[in-house]
């Protein structure tokens, strides 16, 4: 499906049932407020569900995969056969993101978006490579603007396979590939407006000199690229990842099914940044997952407003802070579906 | 069991393993560091359960309630009857700890320590009763010397009666009484010597007026009073509450038995403190649920040199915030048990 048809059909969620919503909440056995953060959450997926008693019956999460030429100009601490070897371990089962999403009953997926390697067909193995890696932007655009598009339009067919497969009421968006962090900031400063050395972190470790030289580099593409920041194929085009651009498509999808999102760190939040520059009402599907030690998540998640549900000093990527943050969501819609109202409970009420 | 027994049989868990644990980490596939405080976390639950590989197959929770003879003093937004009434709906299932039990499929125990109310013995409920509400420590010692050592080893009775049913890996406790906060300020005043102001909050959500008058009924409480901040019964004696007893003798139980705690709020951390009071070496089996809006919280973490692990804004008590942070501390023993090492996995480790 043509990438303008899918973000043209995302709607505002029901925003009337906010009031009944919270006043449902207020009615709950507890002080006014009392469940802080848990209580806007429980909120909002009132809206999105357009129900006063929100369910999360199947959760899906899909670590979208590709490599980067920018990786070349020694922006990593990880060589770029890093990302296929970490492919082949999230479908053995052993990464990180395996154990949360079997610890909370996620079902996971991995979307080859353009990874530099060629992998056999299996299970759990989504195949939509554009091409085997990015050209890296110092010296070329990342991708054609028509590779730019299909990574969009091949993210929306990731999620549609998987809401099919699994009929997720949440989903959750990861990434892997090597030289990432760099894509994803020179995003976060065309798209915020910010300066490179305000977004830009140590990705997997990087010391002061690699740090030194990722901020020159992203500084460069800038000045070369001349990118539109209203326009997210243009992004792609010159700075994206095609990670990037499956998340940027699968959010919109997801968005346009009404499914919420919840982002993990700052690349997920970079692709969360194209999709909101593409049509601004993505928000109201996106849940942050956690607060991410790259410094230019929180950049881009100013600019759309959000704020992280946790923050454990993750910089892991893989979606492992989107996974952690899942149950949390969940607690909030249980709030709403299984406590009991004053009224229910014989508690008294009104503050003396 | 006298409470001094309990106190003198806690042991310094197996630091030794502390580097070997880190080391196996490091080995993990991931980026050093790259888990954050879930690999600290990781890290303490090695050296208490002295293996690498860390489980948690059984989790329990004990609400620990009682009333407050301050509770006359107008400290809080609600009336006393409500400590009852939410015991009540505790037994019902109605209440939010209730929720966040089931959801994580945690053992959920309530224990009446001082509640003024008569209750039919019912399921779930443990009759700890020491008497009906505490005095009000502005009148008089909020319960007699031989009082406070029998809430701490009711406590710890309640603890080990929890062990026998379920063998819990990990305990969680919370509270309920209306005015406990109140008491829990005073506690954490005494103990690490701010001024009441700084660490005194609106509980269930009194006003400006209410927290002025809360203040000053702890400052003349605490003036009254010169209670001795080395002394946990003398401590309890003057300004405790009888779940706040509860809560430190059940914490002392558990670390004796080398079981690890995580603390819920600003009176489950009040009755951790009165716990470390007694032996220091408890610290070693805490962890901080989350981070509480009430401000003498963060006071009393500080002193013993913990770091909560969520902050979510709420300020419910009962256990919540403690319930919904065990999955993190779940999470940190899988990765030891579940995740693979770079050798395994066959991805490249070092950095270039």
């Amino acid at each position: 499906m043509k990438i303008e048809t899918i973000i043209n059909a995302i709607q505002t969620p029901n925003r009337a049932l906010t009031a009944a919503a919270q006043a449902k909440i207020d009615g709950k056995t507890k002080p006014l407020g009392a469940l802080g953060v848990l209580e806007s959450v429980a909120v909002r997926m009132c809206a999105i569900q357009n129900t006063l008693m929100p369910e999360i019956a199947r959760k899906s999460l899909c670590v979208f995969a590709a490599d980067h030429g920018v990786a070349r100009a020694g922006v990593s601490a990880y060589p770029a056969e890093v990302t296929a070897q970490m492919v082949l371990n999230f479908l053995a089962g052993g990464a990180a993101i395996n154990v949360f999403c079997r610890q909370h009953d996620i079902g996971l997926h991995i979307a080859d978006m353009g990874v530099d390697a060629a992998f056999e067909p299996q299970a759990g193995l989504i195949d939509q490579k554009i091409r085997r890696g990015s050209g890296n932007f110092l010296e070329e655009p990342a991708m054609s603007p028509d590779q730019a598009r299909a990574a969009l339009e091949a993210g929306a067919a990731v999620f549609e396979r998987i809401r099919r497969k699994e009929q997720p009421a949440i989903f959750a968006v990861g990434d892997m590939g090597i030289g990432n962090t760099t894509a994803s900031a020179a995003i976060i400063a065309t798209v915020t407006g910010r300066r490179p050395q305000e977004v830009t972190g140590r990705g997997t470790g990087i010391d002061d000199k690699g740090l030194a030289r990722k901020i020159t580099c992203i500084e460069t593409a800038l000045e070369k690229h001349r990118i539109d920041p209203s326009d997210p194929i243009d992004i792609l085009h010159k700075v994206g990842g095609l990670e990037i651009g499956g998340i940027a498509g699968a959010i919109l999808a997801a968005a346009a099914r009404g499914i919420p999102v919840v982002l993990d760190g700052v690349i997920a939040t970079a692709g969360a940044l194209i999709a909101h520059t593409a049509n601004p009402n993505v928000v109201h599907y996106l849940f942050a997952g956690h607060h991410s030690v790259e410094i230019g998540q929180r950049a881009a998640l100013d600019h759309m407003g959000l704020h992280p549900l946790l923050d454990l000093d993750l910089r892991l990527g893989e979606g492992t802070g989107a996974a952690l943050a899942i149950p949390l969501v969940e607690s909030a819609c249980r709030i709403m579906c299984e406590m009991a109202s004053f009224a229910e409970a014989g508690v008294r009420e009104s503050p003396e």
